[in-house]
């Protein structure tokens, strides 16, 4: 609780007034993650009228979303910590976004944007390279949370569009460290 | 330890008799897991020509590593669970196989055969969607390791390819669920 109340810039017993234990905090800071993730996915078909620019949106901003917000980074907690009944609320609201995100892919494969792959294992693919960004980002480094979500994105469109874009764009945000430079 | 030593098909007292508590056999499972993804980063230069050609090998492989064995399982595990000496000698050990999967993407780069990324961040997002499959894929089901695993492993070198095959080889392995079977 005091990390959280440090966190959050409350003392712990301020925290306590809001949130009876750290079982409501996670969840409360699970569920507001979700609402975000849910609300760029709906807000996703404004953005583009192709597959490919909709679901980099919603991945890039997914990046952010994890790595801005105090709430984001503790997404990736396992949601066992949770009481069963809250860890429910939790996994159908995952599920959901989780739906959202697979009918972007498979709607990119019904208009012969995307290549055929199968929407489940590359959606969950994509999932776990967003997911896993809270446990290497370090805000203190050179790189933008943007900067990331935008490289992140752009590969992971690449992996599944059936006319990648050309090369003239780089997808490069910062310049590659020379392998020589680094011991093994 | 009840459930470890059930999955080792061991009494918990007869673990004991080989590690002195949890902190030595989660060493003993990442570091064994680490050997292992080791091992293939370097076989993988045995196995093509093509950068494409190796790292998919690697891909796959750590998938069915972390997949497929009792250890590698544990290794999305935190690695703040071990005492710091352990830890350390964990996290140089990641460190060595993040460089050797960097060092693949890097080689790609410079012999024209993949576009121009960011090496470090595309690979951490590759390891990311590789180390995520242990929270989602259930053996009971319908696809196996190695077909997940060479689905994701295509899909993630797709994603850098300066020229990904054409869709005459159809990355699917399983047939997609049509999205109107889902509940939203």
């Amino acid at each position: 609780m005091r990390e959280i109340a440090d966190a959050a810039d409350l003392s712990p017993a301020n925290l306590y007034h809001y949130f009876r234990g750290k079982d409501e905090i996670l969840f409360y800071c699970q569920d507001r993650t979700l609402d975000r993730l849910l609300a760029s996915a709906a807000a996703a078909r404004r953005t583009s009228r192709e597959a490919g620019g909709r679901l980099a949106f919603v991945l890039s901003a997914h990046i952010r979303t994890v790595l801005d917000d105090v709430e984001g980074a503790t997404a990736h907690l396992e949601v066992g910590a949770l009481s069963p009944l809250l860890r429910d609320r939790i996994v159908r609201k995952r599920d959901r976004y989780e739906r959202a995100v697979r009918r972007l892919v498979a709607d990119g494969i019904a208009s012969g944007e995307f290549i055929h792959v199968d929407p489940a294992i590359v959606t969950r693919a994509m999932l776990g390279a967003l997911n896993w960004t809270v446990t290497w980002f370090r805000p203190e480094g050179a790189t933008t949370t943007a900067e990331v979500g935008a490289a992140i994105a752009a590969f992971l469109v690449r992996g599944v569009s059936a006319r990648p874009r050309p090369m003239r764009q780089p997808l490069r945000v910062v310049r590659p460290r020379t392998e020589e430079q680094e011991s093994t």
